[in-house]
């Protein structure tokens, strides 16, 4: 399914440093693997990228399906070199160790770079049967992955129509919900809850082959903690933050949106709030392009907002309160990846798909948070994301 | 929301092997971290586990939550030491061994004991920087995890309710399909596909308020690949196996069942398979108590099997058809965690949560397989899943 990789500046790493190969030991959560491997199995396995090629390592169960759909050049099975045997004599701790020696020798590799995630129980124990294992600090996949294909951009575009579609869906059923005397958003008799507002996101999603493990629907004081996700009644005059976030089954692509909403009057400040979110966001926007750093896309937010009168960690590195998060992140096999728009995000390059999501967070008021995905190009952006930005939900 | 976890073998092995403290650094995916900490965030975090108790490091943007919502015994954001700070002085992976240093020496940690999961890059950065970080090669916490409180049946008896709700869906839309000239089933005019069960199955479990990333409904050929989702129509005639693995959003407690159904006459060898199927499933659960080991269990299913003439990987450890899996495993924060009901599976305690689920595969028939989740009590077991074991799909 995935096209090709290109690993070049990963070999070139190795050879600089004088490593024979590259190792990865996990499982599908990894999507530095998946990504190296063109495969995902429940399980662990591993991926070993040489000047060769790469080489997966599967169980007997996985054999046939990563022999087919990965994209590795070679695919072992762990009964190859006896594995259960080793099992059996030196217990499962021991006999992982000695498996990946087989399998390493097999590729003439003495001297290995492995990923900061690398499991330290199998860099010490392959240290311990005398191979030489290194950390690889910088992340060389990770920076890889940043840019996306124009297959993998549609993927992640595919997503993103998705996660519209499920945000369609909650805006209408806060735009046409009832509201009962005591401000509570009421639909079919029953309260609008958080809960149910998510279910229909996530089935909506699902219909469009997307699933996901979270979804925020915050109202009120809950949104202003970013990674409450929500729960009992909404009501109006309220800020109601909606963050989806799904991944497409297949493909394993994320994309990510948040709006803000309000049915009737929030109140001035919540307003004004959602104005100067809404600013921030515009101006980062217009800041992002090729060449720019994250760093300086988040600095033109908190600008914004700063000058506005809130606190942002910049200006207070301990607030609880006003922007208290960064601009952005990379999205793609992972939700959070490379590049970083954050004080420590650098230089963006064209094919960069990243969040820009500023936001203003008090429990007295609410929060507000506006996000958009997008590809960074040579002079600007592309929007992945095709969504009406505005505090009134409406049933369109 | 959880119950306090037991730990105190985890800290006789630390004050066995001279160790200060346990280190967890992970992020949700983690269910160690998750169980130790009760807390889940979707953004990368450490967990301390010292002799006074349980110490938390997170983001400003998750302490308020961490602060109310876990069991640690007190939580420290990573602002309390410059982070931001450190990332601009030393770039992010010295930042992180500088961070996670003064975090420890605030607890008196010298010397770690750390998974074998734990990253390798934050354990060389470490060492680098004087500490003793040795890996704890038992999976101590997996252990105790292993045992399930009340509490934790509850939740994963919850799970299997909404597990059984699905398997209804599934196997009424199947019961319940016209079937086509060429044998394929068909509901309200198009081909009921493995994809079309599989939605409704997922759409069933949200409701049910359980997610899950993969179900498996594969017919044929398929089938016979134990991890293979499966794609397309279903058909008459032929086996389908039905495997689903939901795991509830708020507590994340899994469940797990497969059922394996045929609509018309698979043939005298499918159903002679799924027979030797179901008596493998029965003796293998007539075996289960505690003081058992997972291995005599798993080898009372290959028995029926091999003596069926059938090949398992205890009789060619290289077949491709036969049983080429385990007959179990644990299930509770993960799909897939201790014990194991397998040839290397130790000794079963009352409270630990196992599937039973032999099965028999060949592209040429097919797969079969019938898995229960249950509980290991001292004379038995507690069967957690309630649902007909059958070849014909029913509607009921």
């Amino acid at each position: 399914m995935d096209t090709a990789v290109d690993l070049s500046s990963l070999r070139e790493s190795l050879e600089a440093n004088g490593a024979d190969g590259y190792l990865i030991d996990d499982d599908a959560s990894d999507s530095d693997q998946r990504y190296v491997s063109g495969f995902t199995a429940p399980d662990p396995y591993q991926t070993l990228v040489t000047p060769e090629g790469v080489h997966l390592l599967v169980s007997g169960l996985e054999y046939g399906r990563a022999s087919t759909e990965s994209s590795a050049d070679s695919v072992t099975r762990r009964a190859d070199y006896d594995y259960q045997q080793l099992v059996a004599e030196h217990g499962p701790y021991e006999a992982k160790s000695r498996l990946l020696e087989a399998f390493l020798d097999d590729h003439d590799v003495d001297s290995l770079a492995v990923p900061r995630n690398f499991p330290t129980g199998t860099a010490d124990g392959l240290r311990a049967r005398g191979l030489e294992v290194t950390v690889e600090p910088e992340g060389i996949v990770e920076g890889i992955r940043a840019t996306k294909s124009d297959w993998e951009l549609a993927q992640i575009e595919a997503t993103q129509d998705a996660n519209e579609a499920a945000m369609a869906t909650a805006e209408e059923l806060i735009a046409t919900a009832d509201i009962a005397d005591d401000g509570t958003l009421v639909r079919d008799g029953a309260a609008l809850t958080s809960e149910r507002v998510k279910e229909e996101i996530e089935i909506t999603l699902l219909r469009h082959g997307c699933g996901l493990d979270d979804t925020i629907v915050a109202c009120g004081a809950d949104g202003a903690d970013p990674h409450n996700r929500g729960s009992g009644p909404l009501a109006a005059d309220e800020l109601i933050v909606i963050d989806i976030f799904p991944r497409d089954k297949e493909t394993g692509y994320f994309a990510d949106m948040t709006r803000t909403f309000a049915r009737g009057d929030p109140g001035e400040e919540a307003r004004r709030r959602y104005d100067v979110t809404k600013e921030a966001y515009e101006a980062a926007l217009e800041a992002v392009e090729a060449g720019v750093t994250g760093a300086d896309v988040h600095g033109v937010a908190c600008d914004v907002i700063e000058d506005a009168g809130y606190e942002t960690l910049r200006s207070d590195p301990s607030t609880d309160t006003g922007f208290i998060h960064s601009t952005g992140h990379g999205v793609g096999l992972d939700i959070h990846e490379q590049p970083s728009v954050s004080p420590s995000g650098g230089e963006l390059e064209p094919g960069h798909v990243i969040s820009i999501e500023p936001g203003i967070y008090d429990p007295e008021v609410g929060g507000v948070r506006i996000e958009d995905l997008v590809v960074v190009t040579e002079d600007g952006y592309e929007n992945l994301t095709d969504y009406r930005v505005g505090l009134e939900p409406k049933n369109e």
